[in-house]
């Protein structure tokens, strides 16, 4: 009855999930996956995660310790954020136990867990086979079948056998093993394809996000990124992560970054809930803070604030795709969001992403009206239209383009500024003490690593700020338009920051400036009457950075530098 | 037994509320409001609902674009702000569609909001007329008949009709139509006048926020502000507002400031659940942020985390009066405080306003002992003797106002110090590079404009520190004091960001006037060994601000510029 | 079976409990307290309450106004915060009344605070008498039973009388008073030691945070702190809140710090609800903020995302060595991991403190690898391993204490740099216009007065940035490693503003060096050709400083003395 714009798009990809679930066996799982994989719709559970897993254990395409490997050690802990590199069996226990054994055992020794563990869908399969249809879980006895049916597939189930439970011994030794274990050999800290052999629907979906998150134009970002499927790589190869000696603060940012190695992230240990990872704030550790404020944005809307007021009378048990119409959720959630994609589904997360929260990422502003991207943007106005009209939809879209590019155009005005004293040398001490960052970084203007490594007058004030302006004030004001946070982006976050901002760098070039004219006004005053070894006396030497630099700089010998430099150019 | 300060004000109100009532249909509604629209308070719902629609409509009274339309343009998503002034139906629809119809086809087209509205009141009347007296929300029934009474008045309800449901249609066309309705041609988005034909007396208490909001001396602030009756003409005649190229930011703005204008700000269609109002985290998205941070001094409260531990076992279905003594409500929530006037409850929320958030603007801490100030004290004394003793409030209530005080006489120390620098010319860049701001803006120093508009050096940076130490911490601070929030006014916000900006605008202080004594120093060296002629020389010509500006300043003559008036100063 | 490293503790510990419960009435109260109250562990409820109360009221070991009372006076509403020192029964209330009159008035003047007085168990005695070993308040029964023993061995109550309320008049005149009471003699806001009486165990176990709390090495803190035994004592002894003469900015502070003199801070009266102060956000108020921002810390982390999300299915009423076994609690609360010590719950929550939020007070860092530091950390292994792995809670809390040495190390460099500014006397101002503090402070470098008290240059703004650094930002980070949020060291906090500041901090420092490389230029070059005489011109006096002060300084004078010494110096 209603012409919608995108009533093309319905009919164009309807025609293609329907011509793809005739043979796959997963129909969720993309398409651009099985070409990736070189595997066929039709391809059988084992065939998929046989696949999956080789890519997934790969260095070559993402796995372990990445490309500056050679920079960064571990720490003790970083066994828990990449096991697949770093676990070991802990030498310490030497216990064998059975799978009941290890229950038993635990009751005493980590009695949390367990207690997680037994509410836990994992120790409660009987009880999902007998789920009625009218129950709000229902869904799951389907879900259980499937991974039955994986778990054939894979050898690992018998063709007339039941899976009796998900013990500790499945995930953290071998899934459905009749054998005892030995803590000292065989333990294991389960990764994703691990919880993949399960849960192989989940999996695929999850690593279709390298396949589907394709820039079609150059970006700063690679293909396949931002993703959880690649989180973990993105993290590792990041120069300042490698560079820094403060291990434990670097891993810092490992601890969000893990969601390729592992699923824990969103899916708390031991009692798995599905009705928790539904929640928005099962998404709040990670995507919040100075740099993704997606948390704050959006628990502080008005979307954000309906959830926290009417959502305990909302039924979180039902499946997603149930929320609204079964669940009675009137107000929208992240996973309800940013896990639908065409009105399915799944957990590839990033196929409508268009910003990637960092509109000063090179190539993503200016690509923003492309073909790519405005289908992506027909995908949202999909999303929105299930609870707002189609006009608000497309306008409420355009003012957030379009407030993130004033806000972007703010930021490069201030670079510019920024830069072109880094061009001339003016920046603080840039010329008499500004060591070069530590490998595999080199010399650079306002960089990443700035954020997390200085060292004497490296960076300089205006340089970080106009760094942090472009990594977190103009990121945060997009993020707060994206959630419809008014707040977040035109005064407590964003616009004013930026103004703030721009308003301390203008001050500051000014400075800069007058000071170079003063400089030389007393350079001329002194013309020739001052020789260089009368200005170099000691008792003008100057000492500047202070502990572990040691640098000791005769600052006018510097400033006479810069003298001798700017009468060549006359 | 017990003799309380304020009984004779009891008394006084009581007196004048019982003798209004004798006539009024409406006994909520202030006499000022009566008053202010040449009504009776005997006036019908028709009569009312006229004269208050009359003045809602009119733009000599605050409907609309306002004094400054001149200068600003909507963009597209204005229509859902000011739906009066901007929208139009959507012309790409043509659907002709009867009261059935609506739901019918909207249930696919956008089936949250109907799933939405399936659960409100407006779905339910039948519901309501059967409500037992024992129920919770057995008030909504008189409230319905209340309801049915305006609609006869106004003539849209026959002698014996009652109203079956209040459908998509009746909000979005025409309350009780029996037609069917044009998309294209019928449609409107229901402003606050609409939802005030049927809940006239909220629409007639909101609306008296215009006539209680009397600033009995003069302030900064015009008479009927602050308030939500005017909240959209507050925000469209700002200057600021009006000048910003960048229409998304402004309208940032605009997003919270639409009270005047509907009534979904509070009441989140289509459930319009009147126990999400009721919840502090209904103010939130607004009420919020740098410069008005109610619900963080609020929520971070001992009250506030008590309502967040212990609300769930609340009953928010009971009307406001009846939250204490029948909902088990043991701690006090925004509407709770703010819509209670002399034991009740209303949707005026002004009527104890003394600080208005800004103890900056001009008059109103100079005013806050007068008389009038201290009546409004007094009503807050009956708020907070709810649950604490009167000896108890009045030296918190002391407590709030001198520290507030405080805060006022450190932001004016500073002021003064900004200030003077300004009327010496001496402001970063003050006289080489400080473009006007754009129209109805002028030359300014501190102004509010500052906050969301920059250009070269203007503002300087001090000048924003200040003005922001005045705009954001000085309210924060206070908003911390009237919420009971220790951290929001001693350490984490009030004072001790502010100590933190009087210490740097001290330093800067210092700094410029050494600069400028350093300066006289090598003028005084140049002294008559230096021609103009040669400080011109191109090789000193300098560059200052960036982008767009393309500003090229000689600030060596601007230099010399000061030093020329400055030595015929001599 | 398994052979935790730290077993040997608990048999340890074990052993001592055990024998100390043979001869204990409160087995739970640190044998510490019963030697530094010279009683044996088989002392009376009375012999116990009597020498707590001793200790408590007398103003040498901390009770009152403290060693700067001569230098500050109390407001109005400062016999709310310590009522022992202050409070004053009402002259305006001459009522004398009954237990039932007490209610019956109270119910028509503050009705909300007998409405939840209604719900508290102080209301409902006879409720606890008949829980069944079913309910999960059972634990209460005994609770009561206990209360009625101390009542007793304290004379207070009959040997076979049973208590029949907790009323107003039992805490606010006398406890099972049968008498009338007099508001204008007898009225008395309960002391801790008022709710000691009944709640004795729980009063033992709070005041024993003095006795657990000494640092066997020295520290900057001082014996029994920080704690809330003797957090009034900490806070009436700063020197900044006793010479603040905005006391109301002052008594902020004391807001949070009255955990000493009475107990609603946890237990929000009238209800009282052991319930509530379990929850995280009972905690949230105060341990909040700037520099203390465990609540922020935590409740972003994953342990309190878990408490948001799936706290509302768990039962809040049964006790916390119940919690997570009854309670079917799985993730962390302040009470469940702070009350806990050795596997036993009490109301010392200051056993396992290591860091005490404050890595750069002297002392803490140095001796964080101390046995006494690792016997702490022993006892947080334990805690932790409720929920997790051995390895993986040591491998976690060495990465907090290297982390924390991190951020201490970047703090420490950046001190060293002001430090030194300060001791060449090149701070802004430094010479010209740094007033001293108020008494009782002296002169000071980066103290922490200088957080909330400033005047002209004092302090200058690098030396408040270093002493926020190290008073805001490296607690900040801590905690967030405490708490295991990342972005709470890394990116948010800690770290990432850490860098901040260190860059500011370093800019500053070359500029401040470059001037004064510059001034000796001028003055090298005014040499002998220029007379002081001439150079304190009238024209170039400069007014530093704004209201108030009236600081009117010969700036040049100031700049010629520095020459001056510079010369003599060569």
């Amino acid at each position: 009855m209603v012409a919608k714009l995108w009533l093309r798009f319905v009919l164009l990809v309807s025609g293609t999930v329907l011509a793809a679930s005739a043979y796959a066996n997963f129909p969720s799982v993309p398409k651009e996956t099985y070409k990736a994989l070189s595997l066929e719709q039709s391809a059988t559970p084992k065939q998929l995660h046989d696949a999956l897993s080789k890519r997934y254990k790969d260095p070559a395409q993402g796995a372990g310790r990445g490309t500056l490997a050679q920079y960064w050690e571990p720490i003790p802990f970083s066994m828990y954020m990449d096991p697949a590199s770093f676990y070991k069996p802990p030498t310490s226990m030497k216990e064998v136990a059975s799978r009941q054994e290890c229950v038993k055992c635990h009751t005493d020794e980590s009695p949390v867990w367990v207690n997680a563990w037994k509410k836990s869908s994992h120790a409660n399969l009987d009880k999902i086979r007998a789920l009625k249809p009218s129950d709000p879980t229902f869904y799951k006895k389907a879900k259980l079948e499937g991974v039955e049916n994986n778990l054939r597939s894979m050898g690992r189930l018998g063709a007339g056998e039941k899976l009796k439970e998900v013990g500790c011994i499945d995930c953290h030794v071998d899934i459905n093993t009749k054998k005892k274990a030995d803590h000292s050999v065989d333990m294991r800290m389960p990764t994703a394809d691990v919880c993949g052999v399960c849960h192989l629907q989940e999996f695929a979906e999850r690593e279709s996000e390298r396949d589907t998150m394709i820039w079609p134009f150059k970006t700063g970002w690679p293909d396949g990124r931002p993703s959880h499927a690649l989180d973990w790589k993105a993290n590792v190869e990041v120069a300042v992560f490698a560079a820094m000696p403060q291990r434990e603060i670097a891993e810092g940012c490992s601890q969000c970054h893990t969601n390729q190695n592992k699923c824990d992230g969103c899916h708390t240990r031991h009692e798995f809930s599905a009705a928790e990872s539904r929640k928005p704030e099962a998404c709040a550790t990670c995507h919040s803070g100075v740099d993704h404020n997606n948390w704050e944005a959006y628990s502080m809307s008005k979307h954000g604030k309906v959830v926290s007021m009417m959502g305990s009378k909302w039924n979180w048990d039902v499946q997603l795709s149930d929320a609204y119409s079964k669940g009675g959720q009137t107000a929208p959630t992240c996973a309800g969001c940013h896990m639908e994609y065409e009105g399915k589904f799944s957990h590839n997360m990033v196929r409508k992403v268009r910003w990637a929260n960092y509109p000063a990422v090179h190539g993503i502003a200016e690509n923003i009206n492309s073909e790519w991207s405005e289908e992506r943007l027909d995908s949202w106005v999909k999303t929105c239209t299930q609870c707002h009209a189609e006009r608000f939809t497309r306008s409420y879209l355009e003012f957030m383009d379009k407030g993130t590019l004033h806000l972007l155009a703010k930021y490069q005005e201030s670079h510019e500024v920024v830069e072109k004293l880094y061009k001339e040398g003016l920046l603080t001490g840039q010329k008499t003490n500004r060591p070069a960052p530590l490998a595999p970084d080199k010399e650079m203007f306002a960089g990443f690593t700035q954020l997390y490594w200085s060292k004497d007058n490296n960076p300089a004030a205006i340089e970080l700020k106009v760094l942090e302006m472009g990594e977190n004030d103009l990121p945060k004001g997009h993020v707060g338009l994206a959630h419809v946070n008014p707040g977040g982006y035109t005064y407590t976050e964003g616009w004013g920051p930026m103004n703030r901002a721009y308003v301390e760098i203008m001050d500051e070039n000014t400075k800069i400036r007058e000071m170079v004219a003063l400089q030389k006004r007393i350079d001329r005053l002194e013309g020739r009457r001052t020789s260089l070894l009368d200005i170099d006396s000691p008792s003008d030497k100057i000492s500047i950075g202070g502990l572990g630099g040691g640098m000791l700089l005769a600052g006018t010998i510097a400033l006479a530098g810069w003298r001798r430099r700017d009468k060549s150019g006359r």
